[in-house]
């Protein structure tokens, strides 16, 4: 075509001609050429470009501090990977995010990018005259130190996002375990009537497991400030010059914000991918309990009359194409997905981990796939749940106090005070004859009506110190002449 | 902003103003905002929306030779649903690929584009006075029918295509098979040198499994011309009209080309997913194999120098940023990843099936999600491979030869001859004096010079045939006076 | 100790004293101690040393026959290996069913006992003066295709089992869907009130599941009629005399009774594990959807009073040790724990299949142990659950009708008459005054009482022809002077 | 049968006669025949018995202190109780460890054979008239917080068992990694020939990996003495007595010497079973760790003659019962095998926790079988590993210095002096004519002799600081007149 300039450019392999606008070179042409099966590239990860290009800055302005790298050339390197820092290239990278092991070639496409500018910077024009991808951008670097360093920045920026969502749940069920503290209803287990619980209990049981994982994901978070960069190809550091190891750690802080260090030993840092494993499993967990917590909300808000009709889910979209007014739980349902998809990832990243040979595991570029992937999902889903989902949720209070004091499971108390076989009897006449415990008690002489109140209340039952109280409490009473009743129940018991 | 026309529209939650050039409505800005996680939508899966309008177009053609749709609209209805098939809307389905269960939103989606769109062809302008995304694009359909329809569509049209590739692999290999029928080399169990094979015989291994393979995704295919089209809400074709199944069958064959018919039971439609199960199965059956393969070549390909460097892998694109010179197994590598990721999603589509409930199974997003990623990952890798991997592979035949001569399992030929702990004792010399199971056996005089080339023949070694008849060629020529020797050290042999 | 006989045995490593009471030798003691690790053996695989000692009494047969092996030794052998199959020597076996690759620890204490038995029946004591292990035992045979013979041999006699309760649980679901054809109930999606639906369609779902399940075992099951026996170490068949592929063959078939052939391509045979996938994914397709359906009795049988409470599941045991009276669902949460063990193991079978290398997949015993734990748990745990939970499961029907009939869904016909914005109007109102739709549309005058009887009649809805019948009844009705009402509604409709 | 004397049970469903030598009652009976499906029970799991019973006996001193119950029959309790923890009823507990949720029957289990025993301590003869499963033996407690107690406690005892073998593995890493500190080798990346390692570098990365796992157990491990125990059905802790919950972790501390404390929110303990999928990913990093590292050394020790021979693996068995002195990696292959099952079992109990419902996790059966396998297989396998892998474990000296030295990335160091390009000519040069990278740089006149040896020695170059000085020197060197040959080739270096 008329008027498009080309320029060549060459490797190893041989030579290509490039159209002169595009700032990649020719062995990212081959990678692009390789790879393209899934449509994805490293821009779909957040972070992972800027990460790389964080890398390139701190090793310029480290090798030229040590005097292995010349001034011009590094400040150029400098103003080129910031550009990329700031995402003036993204359109720079067209390689599959699935691509040959190791990462190599994202490695080679950014520093063909800065190669490119930093000429173009420098001479005006692109090409490798002056500063070359390899010998000057690559400078004391490997793939195998550099895409591993980035992916645990990657990590760690991405981990940030995530544990400020997850911190945001956690006051959304700090508010929602208040305001549900007065609602008596019925706990279900095994999907069977079992005994009254509050609904801001059960809520604490959701705010005391994200607590947790809040936790566990900054623990985790902790585990990818080490970085393996400054290894190169295996471990050995072999082609760094002198003073950068240090060097480059104090230009990679300075430019990251983060406390990014050294890992201790290199060889076990390019080896082994037990930190993305480590996420991964904290990512699971999360899913994990996101999923348990959606299935709750759709159990208790089905119906609303041919099911459980206990809690009101906040409506955010048509349910149905066919049935009119149909409501559906469309967000709790997206997180019982979400969480599928992250636990397939687990198993895929747990591959790559186990699949690892030698002295580097090279399956990096799947496992920033499928790690990334999770944690975004997850990062964005909760926000959309607490907002959409959470936020509004209300209790159907009359529903659930008529489940509580109609259990037959109420008879637990009377098991507690005449034994197990009286407490079935009771429970077996209620369920057979369509009564309350209550009714039933007082129909069997077992309790006066006053005892029957404080003693069956189902709020009373939420609160052990209450309902230990009132056990004490009806001994005390029977600790009289007049308890023969229950005794003659008790001694009667034996099978 | 003065200019920008807008229109209202309006569904059971309330009202909303939306931009009029947007042929989408109201539910798909709901779904949109609700669901924005992972930056995919319906556009990402080839083929899905295609199908999801034919069933549109289906759904008019068949109401409205029924009597139950107004010939005006259906036509509409047909053009518009046509015009969604030839991707002109592409642009139109903003919603995330994760969503509510069931699909509502895509079906949605698609209902209010085409609605939006047949009332714009019919009055000029959009808004559903004439035709209604769920009365009319939706007549006779639901979420729950459509949405299962589209996707075992989608999957019969996206196997069609992986197949096709799978093909072209079967006959690159059975190419490979006969080129490399001359090359001896040893065979390795547990890693261990083994007894000589062919390269070819190797092949031929690959070949078979993938005829096998080939057959299996057919089979699987077939089982996706089954569709629950006609089901409506929940398998008894509520609000379907007299003649419609029979006649949208009709319809949908001919839009398609492909034999779709109803499901014997539209109850088992609905609830169960394990057809998506079954691709997804065959399709980790694939990963699976390829993978076994693409390791292989990794390890025959290891060196140049401390490696295997039994088979020459074409090299694509220089293998690191550091190491000059070093070639990368880049497109086995690529496969490994793949079938790291088909299979974590086939644990997530497991999990989506077997979480099924009740009457429908509403995991449908997230399988077409992962399903369809492995497909595609799979249709697009496997050219890929075969182009830039087995096409020019290339055995390093002295290599191979000598290992196949030098191994100490040839001794496994003298254990069939004269007792496994013969056998056994030429092995451990051979291997203790680093000579070659020949040397060794010429040495002892357990066979002369001309035993040896007929029986130690690697090439030999791998005929059954050829191997058995020297056997007994051997024992013909020992049943004469002079075999005693052997016979000797045989009776020696017992424990 | 005096008077316990010690027999000396010996191989490549050194030698060693055992007691001369065990059949086993030097090589299974070696194995049992290097691999004591689960504490499960190759006994707790049911029918796997049947398979085993069948293989060594085949190839005795076959190498007598054809010349090979002297028939003295050939009928102990013979006789050895038939008392083997009589489990006389299930406590013989002691090596973890976790081993070394490839499995060559089971078979050699396999050809240790026989050889043993058989110097014993021969000469009166054990040791191998006569007949040893691997010269005789083993002729014509290696672990590498002994062992992957006896897994499909297995598989093929555990599928026969599995199968057999399939076809029961499918007779079953017949009888279920029978009976619970009259009994009509609501619908569920997304577990939200859809439309009326009988249980008996329900369960139909489940049996045409059922039905497809059980074809895809037999087709699974016929999978594992091509044996790689005659492959010997690397499918060259190298070691194996002439005439012995066949006749092996043929003897094997008597043996067993079941049409074992040889597979078309010994390379692929010992190479590719895809056929233990295939079995393992079918296994995984059934657990999913018994899980499922187990899932459903759980939601379906939830309550007693705070549940859907609309099925009776049999009390097969008392579900509390503190709440009396309390039934849980036991035998379907025994299916679903089962299937999340099955998953789990089919990750396992696809991890050993992906990892196989080269010439032979050497990680059957984890395949042994994953394959048929998950086989074996079916296939006990179906029939129980036959018997205690699908035997007795009894409709509450006063509940399922009450359930049909409030629900606002059934504004769905109402949409289908008037369209679906009318149905929505109706199906809040209802919603919103705790009204029937029946009652809404009677006092909006939409209907006749007469059509609401005929249209909103839980049973015709369950009916395709019976509901659409009624629509066309209506529209019959209407096309007549006094239908003006709902004409105005319609026109009324669009947006 | 004459003579064997039966005893009657009763319970909700109904009575049983049971012969009067067992201790386990009717419950236990049903429970049995309920659950027969896996051959395995909960005595299969090592301590968890011990941990139910210890919790029993905690509960009868608490409840005796608290004067909830009688001291006599708190006495009988307190001492059968410590048999069932002295093992004396390791055979009254039939029932699968599969079983319906909750694991109320294993309770139940306990409950009765303790109860029956104390009957017959007090009484002489077994039957409840004294002491009753539920109302005496399970007083405050309920299986819903005894189960996950008794879990927890299982882990926590588990995991010393394997911290333990872990530990003793660091130390053995500890010795290899100095043994070996002086063997130069060549590392590799993708398989493919990189630049010098020692083999020490190569285990010192296990070494620290194995330190981070090592501390990884240890975390997860304080995360399981928090127990739910006094949670009692739901989390409300309904039915304990006034000064319960103190008194019996007092009493459990003092029985178990271990800190176990109370959960700060009981509904969360019952809930979620994080800690659960917490131990199972550390027990999955480690596997995945174990697998790779045996992954390497099976690479390590392929061969002998066609594979990478640099390491010997200590000889345990005969590897072949075909080829005679064939010696495979048999321990290393039985870590890969646990680690695929290890693997499996976390997607087993990722669903088990995931699956979870309401107001407990039922699915504790399964994730008991699945996690303690796990634990024990790697608890079973790591000693075996070490024993009779790793401590014998020798290099091939003269090969991995070969290795080291013919490699062309030795070309590495020519880059890292005169740019990327010049050491791809010089590498490409050394790969084509078949010569080391320093005949080819002598050759070429880029380096004196001298300036080669302390370059491209492959023990400096696993230095970082020799390998830097190294690079310092030369420059000093060249930076005197006779440099001119270096600066040339590098300003011709650019594209």
């Amino acid at each position: 075509m008329q008027g498009l300039a080309m320029r060549k450019e060459t490797d190893v392999l041989g030579e290509m001609m490039l159209p002169d606008e595009v700032y990649y070179g020719i062995q990212t042409v081959r990678a692009r050429d390789n790879f393209a099966v899934s449509g994805r590239t490293a821009v779909d990860v957040p972070h992972y470009l800027w990460a790389v290009a964080a890398i390139k800055q701190a090793a310029a302005k480290a090798n030229c501090k040590i005097g292995a790298l010349d001034a011009t050339v590094a400040k150029a390197i400098v103003q080129a990977s910031q550009e990329m820092m700031d995402h003036r290239f993204d359109d720079q990278f067209p390689i599959d995010i699935f691509q040959g092991g190791g990462g190599t070639s994202t490695n080679m496409n950014a520093n063909e990018v800065i190669a490119n500018r930093a000429n173009e910077i420098l001479t005006g024009k692109k090409g490798y005259d002056v500063v070359h991808p390899n010998t000057h951008v690559n400078m004391g670097q490997s793939t195998n130190d550099v895409i591993p360093a980035a992916m645990k920045m990657t990590c760690r920026i991405n981990l940030h996002a995530l544990i400020a969502e997850v911190a945001a749940l956690e006051v959304m069920l700090e508010e929602k375990t208040q305001a549900f503290d007065h609602v008596v209803k019925l706990a279900r287990t095994c999907l069977q009537d079992a005994v009254p619980i509050t609904l801001g209990q059960q809520f604490s049981g959701y705010l005391h497991q994200v607590r947790r994982l809040h936790q566990s994901l900054k623990t985790a978070s902790e585990q990818t400030l080490d970085l393996p960069l400054g290894a190169t190809a295996v471990g050995t550091g072999l082609s760094t010059h002198e003073g950068y190891l240090e060097q480059v750690y104090i230009e990679l802080r300075e430019i990251s914000g983060e406390q990014f260090i050294a890992e201790d030993n290199f060889f076990d840092g390019l080896q082994n991918g037990d930190t993305y494993l480590e996420v991964a499993a904290q990512l699971k967990k999360l899913a994990a309990f996101l999923s348990k917590m959606a299935t709750d909300f759709r159990l208790q808000g089905s119906g609303p009359r041919a099911g459980f009709n206990e809690l009101f889910l906040p409506a955010v979209q048509p349910g149905s194409s066919i049935m009119p007014g149909k409501i559906n739980p469309v967000m709790p349902e997206l997180i019982n997905q979400i969480a599928y998809q992250v636990i397939g990832n687990d198993v895929t990243i747990t591959m790559a981990v186990e699949g690892g040979e030698l002295d580097l595991n090279v399956w990096e570029p799947v496992i920033i796939k499928a790690l990334f992937e999770s944690c975004n999902l997850l990062t964005n889903a909760i926000p959309l749940f607490v907002e959409k989902c959470l936020k509004d949720l209300l209790p159907n209070e009359p529903v659930c106090r008529e489940y509580a004091e109609k259990s037959t499971a109420l008879a637990t108390v009377i098991a507690t005070l005449f034994g197990y076989k009286v407490g079935c009897r009771i429970a077996a006449k209620a369920f057979e004859q369509n009564l309350r415990v209550r009714d039933v008690v007082l129909d069997e002489q077992l309790l006066t009506p006053e005892q029957a109140d404080y003693l069956l209340d189902p709020m009373v039952m939420t609160d052990p110190k209450a309902s230990a109280a009132a056990v004490t409490r009806y001994q005390q009473e029977i600790a009289t002449p007049q308890k023969n009743l229950n005794s003659e129940v008790n001694t009667k018991e034996p099978a």
